[in-house]
Parts: structure tokens; C-alpha cells; sequence
């Protein structure tokens, strides 16, 4: 095979073995050069929300820890998710573009996204187009106090928790097999996601209790 | 081939034509023998749930439509779309069980029912384990008059809309053709589940507004 043929045709590194990627071009970046600046950029970001929110006097300590989450997860979802969803090519690409190394590394651990599963782009598009967005409608809304603020914050949470079910059970009902190593397996696959579980269920659950008492509220203004 | 080898390899009229399923078994009952007695038992559901709460003079009349919508498609949820969702082999059903019928006359507009799509058997799953008894749960909480009831009614109209995104958004990705003619397409993929796209907007913004409301009543009181 000629040098210019071999290079066309990366071997990749995803499982299953037999899965036809043509035109693969390997990572250029390693794993800490990935993950680093994803960390730093965020920690920077949640510092910069958290100092403005802290300018403004009434916002509560939990509303500004809320308006950090969100600006944190509205950008992942935006820009990460965002680029994935639309971006079908960018297994191919043949320059160290971060966010398309930040996809080839991440589907070590789940190859249905370099293979294109129609769950995985389906519920990546939803979250990206529709929650990414809406997440940044709620620091507006928490800082602005707006009386639907609650209310969004409870559609974006069972939005996230339902994009969470679809992947993870679709992986499962497709056999489950699409991590290189137990290492992606756990790392990324469920570690990287289960904040997206955790967080969005104690979120759900406080909006929830809110909405309900003031429902009460409004029950006890009107017998009263 | 003889008779018994000709009984077992009936051949399937769904689309796509290579579609291998084994053991497959054709339709007993006809179209108009699976969707009336749906469409009767819905109609003798929809009627018993209006007059029944019409009995307590408290209940608004769209309170008491929300009650037959919500006993309606909570039991559609959880019994056809709970026999779908666990019963992988429907489709080798021998005897004219209803059920079956069901999903083998619905599969030919969209044969990912009968081959078990991922996407389709999770949407299924988690309308017909989740939503279907929410939705049973928001009949007595309208009832009732629970501080829960329009956040309860709106989880489950997002849960009923994301159902039908990642539906029908997967098959626009594997290519959408499902069906075995426009017929199909236009009666059962997109008439039949243009209700439950239509209704859950509807009562979603019925239920954002009214939430919004509470809070307004809230802070007014708050303030006064």
C-alpha cells in the first residue's frame, strides 16, 4: 500500500471493531490537552457568574449557584452538543479543531457518536437547538426574577433527564458495547453524564416544591 | 417447500422488504376490526369520565375535559404502549390477541415497531411506564384540586413531546421509509399522532400560564 493511500486509511480506535469509518483522522490532541481546557473554561465561567450574580444583593446564595449551572451547562449544551449535532463529519477532520477532537475522544467511550446513531444526534439536536438556549433564558430569568422562572427551569431539568434516559437505554437495548476500555466505560460514559442526572433531579424537585407552594399560597389568599 | 415449512415463513408486508423477521404471523382481525373497538372503547371512556365528574359542580368543564384527555390517553399509554414496549415478539403472535393485532396493522406505517428500533422501544417504554400512570395520577389530582396538578400536567405534555421528537426525528435520520404506502404514512404516523403533538402543546401552555399566575398572585401578596 502507498504512503498516500495508508495515510487515507487511519485505523480508529472505536468499538465495535468492524465499524466503517472512511476518511478517520486520528486525535491530534491528547487526553489532558482535551479535557484541561473544557475544566478551565468552565471553572472561569462559573467564577464570572458567580462574582456578577454576588453584585446584586438579592439574589440568594442558591440562586446564584443555579445561574452558574445553567450559563455552565446552556454553553456545553450550545457549543459542545451543538457542534456534534450538526457537525456530521467531524471524525474527518484533519486539523487540531478542538471541538472535533473533543467528540473523537469522547466516542472511545461511546462510538454511536462517531457511527452517527440516530438516538444519540436526535437527542444531542434537542438539547442543543431547544434546552441550550433555554438555559441561558434562566440566568436571565433567575436574576430577573421572572415569574416563570421556576417553571423553566423545570422544562429544561425533565428535558435533560428524559435526553439522559433515551441515550442510556438505547445503549442498552443495542447491546451496550461501544466503549474502547472499562476506563471510557466509567470515566466518561457514566461519569462524565451523571452530573447531567444528579443535578437536573434536585433542580426538578426544588422547582417542583416551589411551584406547588405557591399554588398553596394562592389557595390560602382566596379562602381567606 | 411443504405445507408446514410454507406456514412458518409467511411472508411480512412490511417496508423495508429485506426486513428478516422469522416466525412472523399476518394479521387475523382487518383495519376496521382493530381501530373501531379503540376508537369505541375511547369513546365510552371519554363519556363515562365527563359524566362521572360532572357530578361534583365544582369541577370547571375544561377541567372535566382535561380529566377524559388525561384518563384517555393514560390508559392508551399504559396498555397499548405497555404491551408494545415489553412484548418484543408481538409479531409472532398466533392467535387473534388484540394487542398484537394492534401493533402488527400500526407497524405497516412504521416498520420500527416490528423490527424494534431502539429509539421507538425507549420513547415507548418510558410513555408507557412513566407518562401512562402520570397521566392516571393527573385525573384524580384535577379532581381533587392538588397544588400539584398543572406542574404534574405539564411533565408529563414535555414527556409526551420529547416522546414524539425523538419518534419522529429518528426516522427522518434513518431515512423515513417505514411505510408501505402513503396511505399508512398519512393515516397512522402522522394522523395518528398528530393528537398527542397538538394536545400537549396546548395544555402545556395552558399550564406555563397558569403556574406564571401563581407567582404573580404570590409576589402581589408579598408586596402588598
Amino acid at each position: 500500500m502507498g504512503a498516500a493511500a495508508a495515510e487515507q486509511q487511519h485505523q480508529h480506535p472505536y468499538v465495535p471493531r468492524d465499524l466503517h469509518l472512511p476518511d478517520y483522522v486520528p486525535c491530534f490532541l491528547s487526553q489532558r490537552e482535551i479535557v484541561l481546557p473544557y475544566l478551565v473554561a468552565s471553572l472561569l465561567l462559573v467564577t464570572l457568574i458567580w462574582l456578577l450574580s454576588g453584585r446584586c444583593s438579592t439574589i440568594t446564595k442558591t440562586d446564584r449557584l443555579l445561574m452558574c449551572w445553567w450559563a455552565f451547562t446552556g454553553l456545553t449544551h450550545i457549543i459542545l452538543e451543538g457542534y456534534f449535532a450538526f457537525t456530521p463529519e467531524f471524525y474527518k477532520e484533519k486539523t487540531p479543531h478542538y471541538l472535533a477532537e473533543v467528540w473523537k475522544e469522547y466516542s472511545k467511550s461511546d462510538s454511536r457518536y462517531v457511527s452517527r446513531d440516530a438516538a444519540v444526534v436526535t437527542a444531542e439536536g434537542i438539547t442543543a437547538a431547544i434546552e441550550g438556549p433555554a438555559c441561558l433564558l434562566a440566568v436571565f430569568a433567575i436574576a430577573s426574577r421572572k415569574s416563570y422562572s421556576y417553571i423553566l427551569q423545570f422544562a429544561i431539568c425533565l428535558g435533560q433527564l428524559y435526553g439522559c434516559l433515551v441515550y442510556f437505554i438505547t445503549a442498552y437495548l443495542d447491546g451496550d458495547n461501544f466503549s474502547i476500555s472499562p476506563f471510557y466505560y466509567w470515566a466518561y460514559y457514566i461519569g462524565a453524564n451523571s452530573p447531567w442526572v444528579v443535578i437536573p433531579n434536585l433542580i426538578a424537585i426544588r422547582s417542583w416544591k416551589k411551584i406547588c407552594a405557591a399554588f398553596q399560597a394562592e389557595k390560602k389568599m382566596k379562602t381567606r
